[in-house]
């Protein structure tokens, strides 16, 4: 287990003193700071946003398990076989003494608890949110094993090997071979075929902001983001890859992370 | 061609005086006045709500490609192959002399041209909305039978003779065999497996109001209750299957019927 080091950034003023600091359990990568998961990443954002104080504490994959045994947290998720799923993102509330773990479930305890905080589902847009989060969900599999790969690269080794060995078997390759040095080009069509989905329904906005409601930010803008967040954090935000993304779609996606940039 | 006959239900009082009456083409069925399209009464539906004067002009599906050239129409959809395909519902509005086809086509027509009007995607939900729709859609193979079932049984003979040539080769069956009376209790089931879905995502309004945005109607409740409405219809308000339906999720489907019978 990493040490704990505060986050949070005083660009929000929600009654710090009347709150006291959320711990966020966010997985750790080679490049300290930024998480290589769009879970933890979207409550990353859902915290800054709100301006709620918080500590994050890092975690390996193979910590997560004896982490949830040491606080003796029951997860919100369920395997297949419904024995528990432990998982990060987690946070611990010291204000209600709650663990909640599960990215969207922390964002709607986060709404619910603290209603003078800005909302991530305005206007009670939850129920249309979570169909935008099925919509989208159902957009991915051309760009899933560069999700993977993205991800493998950035991994401490404790991580990377816990990594491969969840994922091996299902994918019938090895890590190395999900993308190939011959294969990139095509690879990047297929993500610039999925981001022109996702960017078919942002045009819905009629061009009134960055965000899928316009000026509003909700937790849709939050899903996208941290996906595509874990690809910047890859790549490396300087990169031709990157660069390349963010050219995309009338820079569409450049203009929604620098518009969320003080939120990460 | 039927008779246009006047449609206007002066509930909301949009400035009739300066609005020319809209003509609405809609798809006749057995029941006078009830379309037998799902996609037609999501138009109808929004005239209403908008308090738009209109009439209708009640068609047969074989009369639909003859009432396209009839008045030069260009439709707004196509065919897979790349040629016109020629739908209801259609409007032409004389104010702007325009013919708008496609339900979601027109009814972005009717928001951006009538801003005065109540917005079906109030908050700039376009999006979130089309992501609602997409979601939705892949909900509905299980119920597609009974949906096409349901609406051949209420159209008039010269649409019940289009409807069958067109989607009997594709079904690979006869309209009499799609539902046949030992498999009704199993595709009821389905059907409430179908609803059950949509209700997870109503359920997400935190008990706000009759509509997935609590209490403000959206397109989103106007797809929904489209869809029932042609089970309404051709199973008869009172009947034994429609009681079922209404009773299911707490009443869900019959509260939001009843919250939208003024739009009709």
């Amino acid at each position: 287990m990493s040490l704990i080091e505060p986050d949070f950034k005083a660009s929000n003023s929600y009654s710090r003193q009347d709150t006291m600091s959320i711990i966020f359990y966010d997985l750790a990568s080679t490049s300290p700071g930024y998480s290589m998961s769009t879970n933890t990443w979207r409550v990353r954002y859902c915290l800054n946003y709100k301006g709620l104080p918080f500590t994050t504490e890092w975690v390996e994959f193979p910590e997560i398990v004896p982490l949830y045994e040491r606080l003796g947290v029951t997860p919100t998720l369920k395997k297949p076989d419904g024995s528990p799923l432990c998982t990060v993102p987690m946070i611990y509330d010291p204000t209600t003494n709650k663990y909640i773990s599960d990215s969207v479930v922390i964002a709607e305890y986060l709404d619910t608890q603290y209603p003078q905080t800005p909302s991530v589902f305005p206007n009670n847009t939850t129920g249309l949110i979570q169909a935008f989060s099925e919509a989208t969900r159902a957009y991915m599999p051309p760009v899933r094993d560069f999700l993977i790969w993205t991800i493998f690269v950035k991994l401490n080794p404790p991580s990377a090997v816990y990594f491969r060995n969840q994922r091996e078997p299902s994918l019938g390759k090895r890590m190395e071979d999900l993308v190939l040095d011959n294969q990139i080009a095509a690879i990047m069509d297929d993500f610039k075929g999925v981001l022109g989905k996702l960017d078919a329904l942002y045009s819905k906005n009629r061009g009134k902001g960055p965000y899928i409601m316009g000026d509003v930010l909700s937790w849709a803008d939050i899903l996208v983001a941290s996906l595509l967040m874990c690809f910047r954090v890859s790549a490396g935000e300087d990169s031709q890859r990157w660069k390349e993304i963010t050219s995309w779609h009338g820079r569409r996606w450049a203009i929604l992370m620098e518009s969320l940039k003080k939120y990460e």
